[in-house]
C-alpha cells in the first residue's frame, strides 16, 4: 500500500490528520528584534518544539501508520544517528512495536541515548556506508522489519510536508519560504504544500557552503552526490535522494549557501534574543535571513527550525 | 498619584489593560518529560519570552505608566545591574523620555550591552551599595528623574502581578505555584493574584540555599535581610522590601530551598527537553518541582519561568 506516484495534496491533508493525535501542532513565533537585524518580516515554524525535538516525527510517524497490519507487527528499521532514528523509535513505541535501529560505533552517546530512551533496539556497526547497510540488511533478513528511509520515501516526504501545511495555514501570505536541505525530504514536502495550496511562495533551499551538493545539483541540473561534506550542520550532511530530487531540480526558486560561521552566529542568535534552541542545521535559514540579499529586503518570510537536538555539553561557539 | 495601599484586583487589571500594548501576553507551555520526571504536571508561564527577556517589564512599564506628565518628562532612574534595569531603560524607550541607570562599574559586559541597546543613560560608580544609592541621588538631584525601585514599589508589584493573572486565566484550576522569590516584586504580585482570584492555590516561595533569606524571615517571622548571599541564581540576591514582606508573611503557603547544583541540573534539563532558554533564577522553581517532595506529586502545578538572559559564554555545566 505505498504511494508510487508523487503524493498528492489529499496525501498530505491525509498525513496530518492521522499523524495529529502523535505530533505537536507546532507554534510560529516572530521576533522583532530579529526583523529589525534581517530588515525581513520573519515567522518561525519551530520544529525544535516538536515530538523528539524535531520535524522528523512527522514523517516518521506517517510512515509507520501506512504500514498494514501485518507489517506494522514486524517493526520498522533503519540506519541514522541522527533525529530521524529518535523519531522512528518514538513512533514505534507508540506503535508498541520494535525499532531497529543500526548506529555507526562512533555515534555521540548523547545520540546513542536519545534513541535508547525511546526505547529504540541499536545495533552498532562500523562506521562505513557499506557496514551500515550490510548490517541493516542483514536485520531486516532476519526479522522481517520495514526499512523507514529518512527521506526517500514517499510517506515521509508527505510526513515532512505536514509542516508547511501549518506554516501556511497560519501565514498565508508568505512571500518566500527559507529551508534548510539534507536529504531534501522536509524541502521537497516544503516544496509541494506550497505548489498546492501557495504557488506563488517562492521556496528557497539554504545550504552550509562545506555540504552544498543540492547547490551543485541544481547549478548542474543533475543529482551530485554529498562527498565528505564538512559543516557544523550535523542534520545536513546527506545526498539527496531519488524521490527527493526530482521535486527539488523541478520547483525550487534558488539555493543559498551560508558558511559556518554565519551559521553558529545566527544560532547563537537565535538562543539569545529569541530564549529558544536551535540546532546548527536549523540556523542555516536563519543564517541567510541575516545575509542582508536585496532581495530578501521587506519580505515576508517563513523560516522552518527543524529541530532544537544539540549536545549542550559542546555548544560551537565555546 | 501613588498608590498607598495594597493593590486591589482592580489596581491589578487597570495594570495588565494598560501595559498590555507593550508586553507579551506569554504562553503557558507543558512538557510530557518533564511530568514524567516531576510525577506532577507542570504549566510553565514563560517569561522568559517576555519583552527584555524577564518579567520585571510588566512592573516597569507599570510604574512608568502610572507617572504625571510632568513626572515623566525628567525621566525615570533606578540602580541596578539586572534584568529591572534593562526593562527600565526599555519603558523610558517607549516614552522617549531619559531612564538613568546607575551600574557597578564591576557590572558583566552583557548586561552594559543590554541597557545601552535600549538606550539607557549609565552611570558606572563603586561596587558598593553606599556608592550605588549616593551616585542614584545625586542624578535624582540634578535631573529631577522619579526613582523607580526595583520591587519596592505598589505599581512595581501590581505590574509584575499580572503575569500570574495571565496564569491563572489560562489555567484555573491549578493546585499550587511555585514562584522565585529574589526581592519579593513576583513573589508579593503572584501572592495578591491569586488572593483575588483563586486564593485555594498555594503558593510556594522557591529560593537558593545560599540566598535563603525569605526562607529565615518566614521562619522566624521577621525580616531578615540577605547578607553575602552566594548562588548561580543572580536575580534572586536582593532582600525583601516593606512593601514585599508583609505580603509574604502574611500569605505564602511555604519557602523550599534548592542548591546550586540541583538548580543547574533543572536549568539544563529544560533546554534539553523544552527547548527553551531560562536564566538560572528561573530554573529555581523547577529544581523544586524535580525534588520528589511527597506534596508536589500528582497535582497541577503551575511554574513560574521569571526570564532567560544568560550570558550564552558563560554556560553554568561547563
Amino acid at each position: 500500500m505505498k504511494i508510487v506516484n508523487l503524493p498528492t495534496l489529499k496525501d498530505i491533508q491525509i498525513a496530518h490528520e492521522r499523524i495529529k493525535p502523535y505530533i505537536h501542532q507546532t507554534p510560529v513565533l516572530s521576533s522583532q528584534q530579529l526583523n529589525e537585524k534581517s530588515g525581513s518580516r520573519l515567522y518561525f515554524k519551530c520544529e525544535n518544539f516538536q515530538k523528539a525535538g524535531a520535524f522528523k516525527s512527522r514523517g516518521a510517524m506517517n510512515a509507520i501508520l501506512s504500514l498494514s497490519e501485518d507489517e506494522i507487527n514486524k517493526g520498522v528499521a533503519t540506519h541514522s544517528s541522527g533525529n530521524h532514528a529518535q523519531a522512528l523509535a518514538r513512533a514505534a513505541k507508540i506503535m508498541k512495536v520494535p525499532a531497529y535501529i543500526v548506529m555507526p560505533s562512533t555515534a555521540p552517546k548523547v545520540k546513542v541515548a536519545a534513541v535508547e530512551q525511546y526505547g529504540g533496539k541499536i545495533t552498532f556497526c562500523q562506521p562505513t556506508l557499506e557496514a551500515r547497510e550490510s548490517t541493516l540488511n542483514a536485520i531486516i533478513e532476519k526479522t522481517g522489519a520495514t526499512l523507514i528511509h529518512p527521506y526517500n520515501d514517499y510517506y515521509i516526504i508527505a510526513g515532512q510536508a505536514t509542516a508547511c501545511l501549518e506554516l501556511i495555514s497560519k501565514c498565508p501570505d508568505l512571500d518566500m519560504i527559507l529551508c534548510p536541505v539534507g536529504g531534501g525530504g522536509l524541502l521537497s514536502g516544503t516544496l509541494l504544500s506550497t505548489r498546492y495550496l501557495s504557488p506563488e511562495i517562492k521556496v528557497i533551499a539554504c545550504e552550509p557552503e562545506g555540504a552544498n551538493d543540492t547547490w551543485q545539483s541544481v547549478k548542474s541540473g543533475k543529482l551530485i552526490p554529498s562527498l565528505s561534506p564538512q559543516t557544523i550542520a550535523d542534520g545536513l550532511l546527506t545526498s539527496l535522494g531519488s524521490l527527493t530530487w526530482p521535486i527539488i531540480k523541478e520547483q525550487v526558486h534558488d539555493v543559498i549557501l551560508v558558511n559556518d560561521q554565519q551559521i553558529i552566529e545566527a544560532m547563537k542568535l537565535v538562543w539569545e534574543r529569541m530564549k529558544i534552541i536551535i540546532e546548527p542545521s536549523s540556523a542555516v535559514p536563519v543564517a541567510v535571513a541575516l545575509s542582508a540579499r536585496e532581495e530578501l529586503k521587506g519580505k515576508k518570510i517563513g523560516i522552518i527550525l527543524s529541530g532544537g537536538n544539540i549536545d549542550l555539553n559542546k555548544i560551537p561557539w565555546l
